[in-house]
């Protein structure tokens, strides 16, 4: 609650107030969208809380990462504006969902951006057996292997090489880490391939993450990545497009190498 | 029909011969697939030659490229055999559609590995400013621009740093040529968005490519490319897969730097 | 003289005038030196006039490349109080220099950011079997070769993957243009080394370019390669080092992805 | 000398045996070079217990790793004979010495390959404020950052995106691990250069490694890496020189995307 007034006092316009509720389900029936406050994580695990899962979402950032987070601390007016006037569009994003077998991460089982299998700290490479729909495709060995939404794509797998996926590209990006054979390339897939990785190595134990959460596994692993039955629904606001954001953040228009 | 007896010599079961065509509108009926004898160009050109744009198509790799003309001379034999006894599947491949409003190309204005926008030889870079389905999305200032086929993504655009992409993902890839911009990195759109190059430059023309044909055009230039509304469906014979090509031809199994 | 005098304008001190001079040869034996304004190809061809190859030279950045040309036309005032009190370090640039046979680019054979070998517009990919001191390193089919100085490797060679080298690597960059060969990758060797290409193709020519300059070459070309005898020394100015303009260019500091 | 019996049974021609010894120090004044059988690694270690470091090395490769190890197990004959006859070139290798002040890695500091800073496993990026030779070249948000030697440019470098450096170039690269800034690009700079590291993030701590072993080391920390004041001579049999290992290692010579 002193958070809200906060954020009122740097409002000139905002809708009355029904209640401050815990859990999700508490949600009334008339909820038309949820406001999620911090980063992309945040975003997800609100989405998660949610009974009625085709609720849209909108996020404004308020720490260092968020692509998805599409609105800053200093546009919250504006966006607020454009939600009540109801100026805006909804945008699906795709979400991956783990199964290792052992339930590693219980029901919070879910990436927004990726999930990465990769090598403990002084650990050499790892060997990752990978399946499409149960066909084999290659065995990276490596530092790991990314497996990115495209809203994903514009984080850590494009640091190491992938490319960039439009939100509705129905595909997923498979980036190999450091992989030790140079003409290992990122492959994109459609997003209902089942893609099956079996790791093998020489240590102990290799890493599981999921977005920017992560949980050491045993030798030999086996970790199955697919689309989760359900999307985030975004919010998009009128000039906060994913175009307009990839060149604002990506410094498209501001090449000074010239 | 020399050629013909050539490889009939060579094989041990051979279907009877119904007759020679020179032109796709006579054959048969009762046509199953056809055999395509040369490089992908041969192929694509085989295909538009047929009334029926549905019927499969099996390339038989004589030149030096071809991914997609997935059999290689040794392996006729084997080929026919799988042919004649059904063991086959069909994979559909996605073929781009070249619009520069003035026919450059004439009726054969389609690509089945990229079509590419490009500077001519001595002139500088050139701008190329570049919407999906008519939203801007950035201007490159490069060398040039590939557009890309999940096909032709293990050709040219995947020698200047665009990813894999699966012939299933439906997808194409906007890979730019030596962009100034170091953050200008490969995007890859839905198969259904329309691409639109407005290219400007310094000098007097720029180059188009279909696959290997080539044109000028003058500064400054608009090209809208998109999917055409047919597919190549092509025959893939046991053991012939995507993904054993793909390992083989970009030697994964084979890492000798350790 | 008129544009002597817009620039005297601009500047609260100046010095005295001893005259206009058209050619290197008649500059005063006490001049010390040299202000280039243009691009970097004005600063190099400056510096091939001049009698005394030892006088330092200050680039004054009027164009749109120049990462040598380092004092943009904002800081010519700041950048002469500077030259006048004597605040300044000399870096000293290394210069390639041509050699095919037949004296194609005369007695300008030198390039300061790189030499390329390319294909021609509409050809095919062309072979550059590369010696390095008559020791056979491997061949290249590709679109080209760029073989670049420190001072080239943020431009070109930069574009297409290649590394940045400090002014003070005694090293030139060998950076293939889109490799067919995809664990082909820029090799960095000593500048006191003998570079051959021997370049063949299908088509009839090849490109040979020195910085923005070029020429075509008949199948099959020889290409030598080396250091020149002189280099070019530049004035370093307080704040305009190498790895300030490189932050700055770059835009280093400014990563608004997170 | 079980093991010196095995090898004796493979060759058809030996020197006599003048004893067996643990120590460097130990060995007779009249040993011209040293064979060291194993990885790499093995080969620094017999280097490092020498006194007389000036003595030639001849790596005979029996583990997975090895570039500099030139002598694969089934040339140990052939090898063996060309050394006898004295039919070798002596080849220098640059080493690098690790400094944090707490002598984390006893007296054994130094790398061949590379020397890295990494983030610990499930950590954030860190920081990484790079200085050469004291003078401030920028800040890595990177998963880690590679210093790596001409002998290690085919290494874990080469991985991540660096450039190859022939063992003469007197270069180091820093090479950035999956930065989040994408212009951020490999950097070679003369291997004169003190190359100071201050090490930043949000954890507890980040990881050093020296080629394969690697020690935790608290936030913040400090490392300098710079030339070791010895090098590596390498014996370099006929037909085993730097490009003939390149190309066979990176299989230049066996193009099949084509």
């Amino acid at each position: 609650q002193p958070f809200f007034n906060s954020i009122k006092d740097r409002c000139d316009k905002m809708p009355e107030i029904e209640g401050f509720f815990t859990f999700g389900y508490e949600l009334p029936e008339s909820t038309r969208f949820l406001i999620s406050i911090g980063g992309d994580g945040t975003l997800l695990k609100s989405m998660l809380t949610l009974k009625n899962k085709s609720l849209p979402v909108i996020g404004i950032n308020t720490g260092r990462l968020g692509f998805l987070s599409a609105v800053s601390r200093n546009h919250i007016d504006e966006a607020i504006r454009y939600l009540l006037t109801e100026q805006y569009d909804i945008e699906e994003r795709s979400v991956l969902q783990f199964d290792d077998g052992v339930e590693l991460f219980g029901d919070f089982n879910y990436a927004l951006n990726e999930i990465t299998v990769t090598k403990m700290d002084s650990s050499s490479m790892i060997n990752i057996h990978t399946y499409l729909n149960d066909e084999y495709l290659t065995t990276y060995w490596a530092d790991g292997v990314i497996i990115s939404t495209p809203t994903g794509s514009t984080a850590y797998s494009l640091s190491v090489g992938g490319p960039i996926l439009t939100p509705d590209s129905k595909s997923f990006i498979i980036t190999p880490i450091a992989p030790h054979n140079l003409t290992m390339r990122p492959i994109v897939v459609p997003d209902d391939n089942k893609i099956t990785l079996m790791v093998e190595g020489r240590g102990q134990q290799f890493l599981c993450s999921l977005d920017s959460r992560s949980e050491a596994v045993n030798f030999p692993g086996k970790v199955v990545v697919s689309k989760a039955n359900f999307s985030v629904k975004t919010v998009k606001l009128p000039g906060h497009g994913f175009f307009s954001t990839l060149r604002n953040k990506l410094m498209w228009g501001t090449d000074r190498r010239n």
